[in-house]
């Protein structure tokens, strides 16, 4: 902190001006990540560690109800296990990370996980043996390694990143995507309710779909650069791994046969999202659910009387307790100092007290989104408090809603749709949803399929690039 | 589970027999892990990564109250970084597993990291410029890895292995050194309080300090068959890897100085020691604060009371949720298969319910570590549940304590000595605490120096091996 005071304490860069600029300055000067030594690897610290921490236990409650066990798989990975899914081994070979084998007693060539489906499968194909065994749901929280060239975004394209990911199997294939979809709504409500991001849902294009999946469902949430950032996973696998790796299993009737799977994950680009939706020109706006310290308590210290003000600090943040507070008691720094670095680190509320307010027994509350100041009497602070919190989330969704809902708009025809994606919209437009169509538009434009909402109409409509009859729109945009 | 039916349900070797192939057994069998298609890995399976869960969530509620915050630093560290301290970069050396860097865009050669000083503390010579950043205390939760060629062990000896490092800094060596010991003292606590597992602390001897530290302190169990387990370590690190890294900081007085640093770690080898320590020959027990499910509820079916029996073992799980129950419900599987199993996998209390227990408004309780079975009325169950937990936890503890205590002898002299090591002694003599004295006693017997007492008398005694004058006093033993 204190070699912060040495530097610019605030953003030099507008939200509004340079955006990437913005967006990388809010990281490091909230000191959510910085840079790491070797090209394309980040370093999460501590203020972004407590969010993932937080998106973790919001997470792992939600599947431990739905059946979902956490376990843990070994890091490296044969080469032999990449070349039993043929579509998986293609999408992921340019991106592996190789272990040099030299004076190592290992038989075959190991690769760091880009992903776990092939080292777990293995395993899976030894643990199940009858419908007995199924569902079995799987999840690991994990790191993952791709080695990808492109250039690297904190958060968002890192070559290493934190991910969770879920396996399931199932004994038919309704079941295993009934539950792909289920996992999807989960993340869904993690976005929208702990992470106050609205999401559009739908299913990838066969372009745009996982490596190895029958069928990709995808949330995706709509940044303020007017790029789409897709934002969790999850997949029909069919039965494709379990027929590559022998997971077989005796079903009710007696009859040996190949169960069905799905796979799902979201990862620390989630943190990401969260700094571009909710980030204003002052730094970091942390949706309150999501803060772990959901206020900072800030004493007004006059030197006459400032044994009792940050005595009554104290008592008030044993009072809130239940919004996990602290005391900014630092002599060295000046108040207003203070407000800076908790409004650059998105603290939800600050509660300023000082000797006037200690005088009529009330405090000063401002909510970081808005500014707004609130003098809340003492007594009432703990359900205020909570109120002004719950407030706050309600606003800032609505307020995330609310641009999703300006920037998207509908295209029919491919003037439209150019006109559309220069003005940075999400963009729903009718698509004969060929891959050879999608490549032209990508060509053409840089943008790409988004997905196809669940919903549709039966409508016969036209392809709006190549004008092929469709019952189909999907959302395009560029993307992260 | 089912699978499980067609094999052999029970362990085959008794904990008295063959020891290690009783371990494995239990291991196996109660699903706690599996072994991977490389060698030296392996899967944590979800009965066993519920019990990391539980000990990350223990451990991080004490280290936050002690100021600690958790962050994630890079998995891949390049070569120039272990080289900047000489001690710790010839004790890793011959561990690394290098990325092959054909066709990749890295300067230089980077390794999985095995412990994570060096890329952290580069990180803090960036973060660190005065007093007001001290103390900076960071934990980490991750993999690493070691390429060891000894033989593996599953949980006590793999080459990846999942564990928490914590890398903090200090102004003056006083507060480093302090630290050390409080973070030991947390890993004392952990063990008994959490795992009911009693521990030996002391100081390592030069010879089996970590590389690179000025001091390393342990805990250390001892497990049944007469080894010492090393259960957790911190260190004094001096101002070597400060030196090393370039981390400086302007003291209170205006003064450029390196600081201070300690580090801290334990493993998912706690794990092995849980297994080893209470186990017996029905299988897992498990320490009922660590077991995420406290009782497993089994309701005994007859026919036409089926489903008035089932209602009630619901009834009752929803009674005593505090415990995280579960009901058995399946109807292929008998009551006795059902006891066998719980058994086998540790559940602390196993919870009957038949219609004659329904009719007296009690149910049964058994323990799982004695075997004893006790009626409880309904109405008192959610507290005599919690108090038998209790009387559990402070059993098994003194059972093991019982064990130490009986297993731990003084050895004065080299024939004792070696008596005392046949007969599986963790041996406390007197020591020179010489390297070369203690390379002789390892040579002769493999056993090594686990620790130096903290408290040590100053009578003059003459080490045990070679006769010199000394007033140190050390435990000795094998170990894993």
């Amino acid at each position: 902190m204190a070699a912060e005071k040495e530097k610019q304490q605030g953003l030099t860069e507008k939200k509004e001006g340079d955006f990437s600029e913005w967006y990388n300055q809010v990281i490091l000067k909230a000191q959510l990540a910085d840079y790491s030594p070797i090209r394309g690897f980040m370093v999460i610290r501590p203020n972004a560690y407590a969010l993932w921490e937080e998106i973790q236990n919001n997470f792992n409650n939600a599947i431990f109800k739905k059946g979902v066990k956490n376990a843990y798989f070994p890091l490296l990975i044969p080469k032999s296990f990449f070349e039993k899914e043929a579509e998986h081994a293609e999408g992921f070979e340019p991106e592996l990370a190789w272990i040099e084998s030299d004076d190592k007693d290992v038989e075959e060539k190991l690769a760091i996980r880009p992903t776990s489906e092939t080292i777990m499968y293995d395993s899976y194909a030894k643990w199940i043996r009858s419908w007995r065994d199924l569902p079995l749901r799987i999840n690991q929280w994990c790191n993952v390694l791709r080695w990808e060239v492109k250039q690297t975004k904190l958060f968002l394209r890192t070559r290493e990143f934190l991910w969770q990911e879920g396996h399931c199997v199932y004994e038919t294939e309704a079941e295993a995507e009934k539950e792909a979809l289920m996992f999807l709504d989960e993340y869904r409500k993690l976005s929208e309710e702990l992470l106050a991001i609205p999401v559009v849902l739908g299913q990838k294009t066969d372009s745009e779909k996982f490596a190895g999946a029958k069928k990709t469902f995808t949330i995706e949430g709509l940044m303020p650069d007017g790029k789409a950032l897709q934002m969790g996973t999850s997949h029909n696998l069919g039965q494709g791994f379990a027929k590559g790796f022998g997971i077989e299993f005796l079903d009710k009737n007696g009859k040996q046969d190949f169960p069905w799977q799905n796979s799902w994950g979201f990862s620390t680009r989630l943190i990401g999202a969260v700094v571009m939706v909710h980030g204003d020109n002052k730094g970091l706006v942390l949706p309150p659910r999501l803060a772990r310290n959901k206020a900072v308590i800030v004493p007004i210290l006059f030197e006459k009387e400032a044994s009792k003000v940050l005595k009554k600090a104290n008592e008030i943040s044993k009072k809130i307790s239940g919004l996990n507070p602290f005391v900014d008691s630092r002599d060295s720094y000046s108040a207003g100092w203070k407000f800076n670095e908790w409004e650059l680190k998105g603290i939800p509320l600050r509660i300023e007290v000082g000797p006037k307010d200690i005088a009529k027994k009330q405090v000063v509350v401002v909510r970081r989104d808005t500014g707004k100041k609130e003098f809340v009497k003492e007594a009432k602070l703990v359900s205020r408090a909570k109120e002004i919190l719950e407030e706050m989330h309600s606003d800032m969704f609505k307020k995330a809603q609310k641009f999703l809902k300006e920037n998207s708009v509908k295209a029919d025809t491919w003037p439209d749709f150019k006109k559309a994606l220069a003005e940075k919209k999400l963009i729903l437009s009718p698509f004969c949803a060929t891959e050879a169509c999608e490549e032209e538009i990508k060509d053409e434009t840089t943008a790409t399929s988004r997905c196809i909402p669940f919903k549709q109409d039966t409508k016969k409509m036209k392809c709006v690039k190549c004008g092929k009859e469709t019952t189909i729109k999907a959302w395009f945009g560029k993307s992260y």
